[in-house]
């Protein structure tokens, strides 16, 4: 249904030949090839670099690998739009974000998928498995079961651990926002936004939003509006329930559009051309679903005064890698043990800024490869850990 | 109290520069740098790979790096000669044991180091991490449990599986005292064999002599000689002491090694020089302990034809890497589930065969740098493999 823009759409030819082998290698970083350097490296002299870290256990974060890798760590139970795909069939995605974090941060990062969907059996599993990582990038978990693995391992684990899924695609998320209120002149807090999904990342966005300061957060999930006493809530949901929705609708995305400002999509459902025609003047439309939008964005922009999605074949990509790579980046440049509140602010406030200079109706967000974001992202992070 | 024949012994500083940043990275093996190699391996394009292993599983092992991938597991329990100095410490040796795999094998490998002890724990982790590796190399973990871990794991896993200190080292004794027997002129399934030691080491090398037809082994522990009905032996020497020690010898090392043609030493204590005169004529000397030999190999040589220690500052290195490397390499290649005994023996053999040319009584086996032997070891397992 979705015609898109991009000149030559990806083959499975194509695809299949970018991964022969997988996407990630091992490296040696020291020298390995001598008598003298494996005595160094390896057995005897290993053991007094052993003998060093058993006696002052800081020293692991400065010689070991371990302090600056991220534990890339799913179920596989909600991989891209796939779906409860396993662990096996999860792995090249977890390939894919452990790339990303190489290449634009420069940390290391290994996949390591659970065959077990049991909280207990993940959080114990990764907890186990603490000195050989120095962060936990949580993906691809499905909701509500993400949220208390995200919690309890932040809880139980002294290192940064973010649920991506949620917390990278709200911080772009708020970013875009930014970047959309400032195109068309009018302040985020006061706009009504209507947040379409409410699994992982779209309980985030309506978390960081109000966060942010928006007061008009409005949430559907696949029954409709959440609105409290609502039926087929989980907790997570009841929770939102009371926080959004301040005008107390009932109903379906039809009842929630009309006259909203602000449409963000992150359900995997699909939205008409009417809805978004019943928005208030000039609305913005996030329809952020992969690979398939929620709506095709030249529809959308009949009706909207911005439109983005979070594929690189339109203009406004909004995508959890301009936030994630540079979170880890500044958190564990500055050690810290928790990604706070605060540094997922102060990272969308540092995309918002690597925009600004050049927004416009089709450039709300940085592009995504555009190299100074997770630099920037990760020196306002940074600066944010090291204020609390 | 050993004085050693190396030039310039390593130093704190030499070591821990060697460490900085660990010793091991992650790189990016396909192209992720434009729009177009994004849209392959990141989103949308991976989604297909992703659907079409959840369709074929055995997809997976083209098309990711976990196939070819060692997960190098410990629990930091019996590190080197240092012990339980537990999972944080342990790292560096973890490292460099990744680093082997890649420099002599070409394999990638990641240390994951466990903080529990707990036989049951150590299992359910590695289990249900399963699809994140494709082969499992067990170090350092302490005797016997390490006898159960490796037990429990080739059960549940359909990937390969060994504790490298166990057998690693018996493939690496095995083929030093196939080409000792060699030099001397003697078969080795005739000679009277003690190994001292019945840790993870010792017990692994007993059990290969067996199966190599070597009838006269008998085995000492730290309270002495392992013969049935004696007291302290755990379920593991208990076995041991039923096949081995067939002229039901009592006693410690001194009634052990009289009249003995063969010492393998892997136990961290001292041996002292008039046992080894003690000996048959013209004996081998194997003093393996790490850092620290069993006893100096120039006092062992006044009465010794042979010996050998398991350090690179001495000829005859008896080490591991001999045969770890081309034991995963086989393994892999070949698509083995196990590790049997036939591919250790013919592990074994073939590390001898590359030594065969150029056998003398100080070249009883390769240099552990030579080129020729993780090839020719992954050939012979890969065969041995096929074979079954």
């Amino acid at each position: 249904m979705i015609t898109t823009t991009i000149e030559k759409p990806v083959t499975d030819a194509e695809v299949f030949a970018a991964h022969i082998g997988g996407k990630l290698a091992v490296e040696v970083t020291t020298e390995f090839g001598d008598a003298r350097s494996l005595s160094l490296a390896y057995t005897p002299g290993v053991a007094r670099m052993s003998e060093a870290i058993a006696t002052d256990a800081a020293l692991a974060a400065r010689y070991t690998w371990a302090g600056r890798l991220v534990a890339v760590v799913t179920d596989g139970t909600a991989v891209l739009g796939l779906g409860d795909v396993g662990p096996l069939a999860a792995l090249p995605v977890m390939e894919g974000k452990a790339a990303a974090l190489k290449k634009f941060a420069g940390l290391n990062a290994i996949p390591l998928v659970l065959s077990t969907t049991d909280v207990d059996e993940i959080v114990d599993t990764v907890v186990r498995l603490r000195h050989s990582f120095g962060a936990v990038s949580l993906e691809d978990i499905a909701a509500p079961r993400c949220f208390e693995v995200e919690a309890r391992l932040t809880e139980a684990l002294d290192c940064p651990v973010m649920h991506d899924d949620q917390h990278g695609t709200a911080i772009a998320v708020l970013a875009a926002l930014r970047g959309a209120a400032t195109v068309l002149g009018r302040p985020l807090h006061t706009r009504r936004v209507v947040v379409y999904g409410a699994g992982a990342a779209g309980v985030a966005c309506a978390r960081i939003l109000l966060s942010a300061g928006v007061t008009d957060v409005t949430v559907l999930d696949s029954r409709g509006i959440l609105v409290p006493g609502r039926a087929g809530m989980n907790p997570v949901k009841t929770e939102l329930a009371a926080l959004t929705n301040p005008r107390r609708l009932h109903g379906g995305p039809a009842e929630a559009l009309r006259g909203a400002d602000v449409f963000v999509g992150v359900s995997g459902a699909r939205v008409a051309p009417e809805w978004i025609a019943s928005m208030a003047p000039d609305p913005v439309v996030l329809a952020l679903s992969s690979p398939e939008p929620e709506i095709d964005p030249r529809l959308a922009a009949r009706h909207a005064a911005v439109v983005a999605t979070g594929g690189s074949d339109h203009p406004n990509q909004v995508i959890n890698t301009l936030a994630s790579p540079g979170i880890y980046l500044g958190a564990l440049d500055a050690g810290a043990t928790r990604i706070t509140e605060r540094m997922k602010l102060a990272a969308a406030e540092a995309i918002a800024a690597v925009a600004a200079p050049d927004l416009a109706a089709d450039r709300i967000v940085p592009h995504s490869l555009d190299p100074r974001v997770t630099p920037a992202v990760a020196a306002a992070v940074r600066a944010a850990a090291q204020e609390s």
